[in-house]
């Protein structure tokens, strides 16, 4: 791959603009809080796409030149076209990174990828929330402490119906009671997955300097080590002429 | 679930009736041959359904009586409704059991389970394969020696495109020169996958009595344990009210 | 295996003849009140074995004779003889059953099956647990809601020095502000070992209904389902010979 | 971590000294050879260390110093200290890395951190092995090709008893007839533990570019990310005072 990742920071971009509160704790929209974060720490080339724009600024071009992708979809996951997740799933599947943030659990590009629901149970009572740190080893949390704490989020809580993941690197504790698998990673084809789940639009998480630093080392960590299609399967015609052994007393 | 496992075992039917060499080997199609090991064995209410039936025989009503499904499918995995996949799909992450055969691994019902392309390499040598057993101690595999041999089947080969596998149970190797990960479960939501590697509709493969074993035991393991739909997010309104410790002395 | 599982719970037993208040709790030892909650549910052998018996109880000829093992301790790991964790563990791995509770998590066997330190961070304020059920399909988990609850535990939080468990069935929340992985499983060899949390001397825990069906069910799915030693090498001597396909054209 | 990793080469160092034919193949034993390797990709700080050194060459202030160490033993298994096995898996759960090469499945250091035999089937016949490459988006297999062929090696066969891989990366195909999980990764604390099959005394093994290439990028991928004690129980004496949810009407 290149000398910096090349990352495309998707976005819905419509809470920003319809609600007032939302607005003022984002008004770059939650694509321009997050490009910042990554500005911030350097060493990457971003990008930036909405759900508006024309193909919802996704095309197979731009996806060739993506070495990983950010998510943040809520109210609008059925406007997305399936053609444009059925792009990312097959970018994902031939190497692209992908990092799907929060409500994300439930947008096509995670599903598809996933093969389940991606549902879990909800509650919003500006409650606080604490991220446990399984594995203070993994290049995703390097730098963070044992928990990292939001004063206030929406809370989700389990059941999250999501395949058995690969990783399991943060586990989340909310005020209310329930428990929540927050930092998961998955490998599809030859693309990293992976899901971090802080990141309400009315609460300032991204602003938060270590969720910023989860989510761009997770970033990091997806960027595409390969890229190729593997969408057809090869007809093998040679065959191995196997002689027979060479040693004269197997042992 | 009730006392005997409600087995429905679906086939394209299509080699059968147009190629005269299958139809030698598998009279009353895959989907025939395979109830009689389900009745060989015992303990099962078997039902069959195919390609070309109305709704390739698949119903929201059927599906909800059936416990576990079987899938083969080679040539029309297209001509498969999406519906009807979706509807498997769905099935499953609610608890039904799902085996898919051989090439069903490009089938619509298992990529969208998977989340990947299902591709691998391939060849039609009428060369041995070995399917090595890596988990003496499974249910899938009880009664199941070392290795089980066939004289002739089509080679299936690495690199599968699947998502790491839950449990990996059985490892082929071929004689040209390949191997495969050939009997692999995954969970999906509240439903168990199993792939099972072998039976090229040109090979007595499904009269093979090991092969009948792993492919019964399979269904018996997949069998639904509970059946819940899971497709909705419910909100929780409760907020657990936390007193203070009672301990006088936080130890 | 035979008809009904054997059981053996092994028990520390020192808490409950040198503490009053946990003498009232478990008056014929934890192993005691275990065993009557496998009496309840019917249909398993059960004998139990404690430390301060000779050979703490534990012999080859009585593990050969064992399908599953509970191991409850605590304060006195360091006095169970290394010999007998060593034949506790190769038990494990010919295929015995082994569910360690609560404070074994520094036990040797689960130690030396594990291999890792078993660390955690712990705290006890007499508070709240509730434990999640992330698998409702699963069959240690038969009947258990969506959590169960106890009014006060010792707290048991992350980071829980184990290597990634094959399947992660409950997560616990504290009150405290902790969460933990509190039914893991894991195969080792031909064995099958469960861990589960819960279960502190000085609380009525295992005469919570829920948390016997946990353990008695976990117990149940641990149950050896073969039983062969795996401790040598074979040395193989005979080779496949390998003749060439025998299709005229490879395809 | 510091600039270079530093790499820790460790050899029982029998063979070569024993047999003509190995010392041929190694004149500066494997450690030797295999530190050549390191040197000719650069970028490494590379030590050797041999079983019949005083302490075998290891104690806690050089594994203090190692990053990552490679571990080749054969003959002489039992001849390593129990002392030596407990501080190398000690080393590894603080965070170093550990190589496990060849007849190492049968080490002190890996049946410690892995909790089972290591058991397998082999046969010395002079037979063709091939490496099928499961993860071309591995950092461990970068550059390698979808298999590796070694003209001549002695064969491992399943079953492995090794617990479920965290990654399975390359399976050998082996001209006689066996299969094999030939390398393998797994996290234990806070290291990372990689299993090479590949790597018999009398074979050149490792002088093929393809081998040392899957080695050296192995000991990369398993360099130490962070290094802590982990092996205490911490007491949290606080406790989190839990105020009521701060939103009028929970949603």
């Amino acid at each position: 791959m290149g000398t910096n990742p090349r990352v495309l920071i998707w976005n819905e971009y419509l809470h920003e603009i319809e609600n007032e509160e939302v607005a003022g704790l984002y008004p770059n929209g939650i694509h321009g809080t997050l490009a910042e974060a990554f500005a911030e720490r350097g060493g990457f080339d971003v990008q930036t796409a909405t759900l508006r724009e024309a193909n919802h600024g996704v095309t197979p071009e731009r996806l060739a030149e993506t070495d990983v992708m950010l998510w943040w979809g809520h109210k609008a996951h059925a406007e997305v076209a399936d053609e444009t997740a059925i792009m990312v799933q097959e970018a994902v599947l031939s190497g692209m990174g992908l990092v799907v943030l929060h409500s994300g659990h439930m947008s096509k590009p995670f599903k598809r990828l996933m093969g389940t629901h991606g549902t879990l149970r909800w509650r919003e009572a500006d409650e606080k929330e604490r991220l446990w740190n399984l594995r203070p080893d993994h290049p995703i949390l390097e730098g963070v402490p044992e928990y990292v704490e939001l004063a206030q989020e929406e809370m989700y809580g389990e059941r999250f119906d999501i395949p058995e993941p690969d990783e399991l690197l943060m586990m989340s504790w909310f005020q209310g009671g329930e428990v929540f698998r927050s930092v998961c990673t998955w490998r599809r084809g030859l693309g990293r997955v992976v899901y971090v789940r802080p990141g309400h639009e009315t609460y300032p998480t991204y602003h938060d300097p270590m969720i910023r630093r989860i989510v761009v080392q997770a970033a990091a960590w997806a960027t595409a080590r390969v890229r190729q299609d593997a969408s057809r399967c090869p007809n093998t015609t040679s065959f191995e002429p196997v002689p027979n052994p060479t040693k004269e007393h197997i042992i």
